[in-house]
């Protein structure tokens, strides 16, 4: 038999992880308990087509898409374990409990949660040490982000199994040092999400002038370079030491309806400052410039031809000037 | 003597805003005390001439920079002007006295303030009502949102008419029409930072890890659409209704230090559906995917071709797969 992936769930998330594996000539075997499971499987494999094929990648030699009856059918021999089922601890300890009897006692598997810790799913499976947390970005086939997080039983070795694996379908795993409830992303977008619904719960911004907010302004930043490296650049030439002095004491104002702040301690400010000097020192500020410049101008082009966000106001632009 | 447009501090802001004006071929005169003023213009007047051009955009016919002596000699005669002193009440304050002492009566004064309310910067100044807050984004050259805000004593004219100069140079006016602190944006980046802050303090995550968590996953997605329309696809078929029910239950779950959450009403979700309807019903979830994925495509490559963050991973893949 040959060897597989098996993909337990294939909503949203369990379909594009099936087709990210599938374009890279990994076989799948999918287990699914819903009737649309195999129209979905369908549409989101004809999506990921389209986009391998625009972003320019040689014609893929396809791995094969199998619907099992059982979890024990599809994980049976499975080389690697992507669970994503329903975001409920117990759905899902109950799921990765039989997923654990079937498969062979090495594999790993790894859960798509966005957010529960791997120490609350692992104790009653058999062989938890191989159990992990692989919480993925969506679009799956098109996101590079993975972000890997072991629970207190994790071995190392199947934290490292892991990350070959993502890497060889062209992810960027990113290791999750401690083990965190929504580990680092959800941790930023749930900051993000509860702030946005006060706004439009106090009738201050609708959905759509939130929206506008992020993707005419610093969410073209964010496609390229995180919240710090962005921030070095605001600095100027004082890089993020000037920018943490100028708006540090915006920590202590009403800038947000969630108020619990750390304290900016000089260690905090010395920390931020040494992780940002080895991230981005070696670019100038001048130079990082110019690289954001470079991206944000092929954004907007891109934005432009297809018509979109803020691609529109490069259109206005070119056609009062042209 | 010509129409021309008065920039009140010349940094990182202040002339990323001189360039924006002049190359829409509206003169500026400037007032910056800093012996860096005149090389800082430059410097950013050179990037922002690049960035044109890399835009494809037709030859500009430059507006005049000219540097003055004195708030009085910039603002004389002005048509707008625009103010980007450091981000402190009091020296606002102060400048914003002097602008409007010196300008014309009518002529819009606009602050660059990312978070102060208008309403604490204008009492004292002379005609009040023509004074708000235009908050731009960097680098503004390059970066459409601007957010516009009144005061308690702003005139709707005044905010019609800074709305209309933002456009005629190409911008993205959003008109914040609830005055609350640090607006609409900045109120969804003071909670990442605060967030984010966090993660540093506690040793969970370097700035790497946290701008890596950003930029090869959600940055990607927020420089087309933002919170909501990304949601209403994360959430499938069942749209951003069945996304918050699936959620929604993690408001409640330690996901974010930041504890502080409103409650999910029946009236909230309701809004919240509603609202999402409006922006983005007429397109259809599926019509939304491909739209998403395209821009992702062109981004991918854009990165790509300037050697960055996520189009690294996109070489790899085509190194092993081409």
């Amino acid at each position: 038999m040959a060897e597989h992936a098996a993909i337990v769930g294939a909503g949203v998330i369990g379909a594009a992880w099936a087709a990210r594996f599938v374009l890279h000539g990994i076989d799948v075997k999918i287990s699914d308990p819903s009737p649309h499971a195999e129209r979905i499987m369908g549409e989101v494999l004809d999506n990921a087509r389209a986009a391998w094929a625009d972003l320019g990648l040689p014609e893929p030699s396809e791995g094969s898409v199998t619907f099992c009856d059982s979890i024990a059918e599809a994980v049976a021999g499975a080389v690697h374990v992507q669970e994503s089922a329903p975001e409920d601890p117990d759905i899902k300890i109950s799921i990765l409990e039989a997923i654990a009897e079937a498969c062979p006692p090495e594999t790993v598997i790894a859960s798509s949660t966005s957010g529960i810790k791997p120490s609350v799913l692992q104790p009653s499976i058999v062989n938890p040490e191989r159990m992990l947390v692989g919480h993925p970005f969506n679009p799956v086939y098109l996101l590079p982000l993975v972000e890997v997080c072991g629970g207190d039983l994790t071995s190392a070795a199947a934290v490292e199994t892991a990350m070959a694996t993502y890497a060889s379908i062209s992810m960027k795993p990113l290791h999750v040092r401690v083990e965190i409830d929504a580990f680092i992303a959800d941790r930023l977008l749930e900051a993000v999400w509860r702030e946005a619904l006060w706004l439009v719960n106090d009738g201050v911004a609708t959905t759509e002038e939130i929206d506008d907010s992020i993707r005419y302004g610093f969410g073209l930043r964010w496609a390229q370079m995180g919240l710090f490296e962005t921030y070095r650049i605001a600095g100027g030439e004082g890089g993020i030491g000037h920018f943490i002095a100028q708006f540090g004491p915006t920590l202590t104002w009403p800038y947000s309806k969630l108020m619990d702040t750390p304290q900016l301690t000089d260690d905090l400010v010395d920390t931020i400052a040494t992780q940002s000097d080895e991230q981005s020192g070696a670019n100038s500020i001048r130079e990082l410039e110019r690289i954001r410049d470079r991206n944000l101008v092929g954004f907007l082009q891109v934005l432009e031809g297809n018509g979109w966000g803020a691609g529109e106001t490069l259109k206005a632009q070119r056609d009062r000037l042209g």
